[in-house]
């Protein structure tokens, strides 16, 4: 399979890393969450070079998680905002955080630190299951065929997900 | 700044994609959750050149996300499984996919679904603050420095990430 057929997956993952699945475009991303929204200090920031970064920018907003705002009429010049849809983001930008923390981390400690402006506390988010609470990992979660894949093979058509394997030997306890 | 320095940063996000953050890797470790752990299987699924493969294997490998079981000792077969620095990568593939199932998803539908075996109910995982339990999310949480990056300023290196505009803008409510 091509990389450029990869987004016709019946797959979330693939869907997704052919938007934001790019090394530069989640440093980018970094960037924006960190209110970095102007070309010059991005291109700055990461040494990257303008090419490039507008490349990558363009991408972001053809796929609708970037739009560009105008904040100075007189001169035309626009920075880069983040969407409804880039805002979602967070939950990766987190989870591919939190990842680099544990196991990444020199001898000095974690980067930054994420504090909930709800309770004021230094947290370390983890993922619930949305109907009790409890967290979920890798141990405690089973994957079934949705919608989109049952009406898949409905249809006739192959699935490009194989689930046959996780359901015959589910993760080790 | 090139590529090859971007592990250099005193980032957790920049640290994580040096590891996993190339396309194809976020594939492999997606057959390898759902238990294809042979070459030969996540080659003849993923439709990617032996010689890719390999190489994403071997890097992984290098960097702990993965070992090597031999499964059969009279042929030395071996199959790949996740470490528990791999197994935590769950996070990161549950966030992504929840992206793509609100974001990206046809008419069909979203392709999987996740059970969480605790209460036995589909479950859309939410990040949970770590004390309080409520949701975390772009607009509740505070980005500050840590330890990693406040020791890098006192010695009076320069910090690769810049708060400064977070901290003076946070996130419109």
């Amino acid at each position: 399979m091509r990389w450029k057929d990869i987004n016709t997956q019946t797959c979330s993952i693939a869907r997704s890393i052919t938007v934001f699945g790019d090394k530069w475009t989640m440093l980018i991303l970094r960037e924006i969450f960190l209110k970095q929204r102007r070309f010059s200090d991005i291109q700055k920031k990461l040494g990257i070079s303008k090419h490039r970064l507008s490349d990558r920018l363009n991408h972001l907003i053809e796929h609708e998680v970037l739009y560009k705002k105008e904040y100075d009429s007189a001169h035309h010049r626009f920075e880069y905002r983040l969407t409804e849809k880039g805002v979602d983001l967070y939950p990766v930008i987190i989870a591919i955080t939190q990842w680099g923390d544990k196991w990444e981390s020199d001898e000095d400690g974690v980067p930054v630190e994420h504090f909930h402006d709800g309770c004021g506390e230094h947290a370390k988010p983890v993922f619930s299951c949305s109907v009790c609470n409890e967290t979920m990992h890798a141990r405690n979660t089973t994957v079934k065929p949705g919608p989109g894949l049952l009406k898949k093979i409905e249809r006739g058509e192959a699935p490009d997900i194989d689930l046959t394997p996780y359901e015959q030997k589910p993760l080790e306890k």
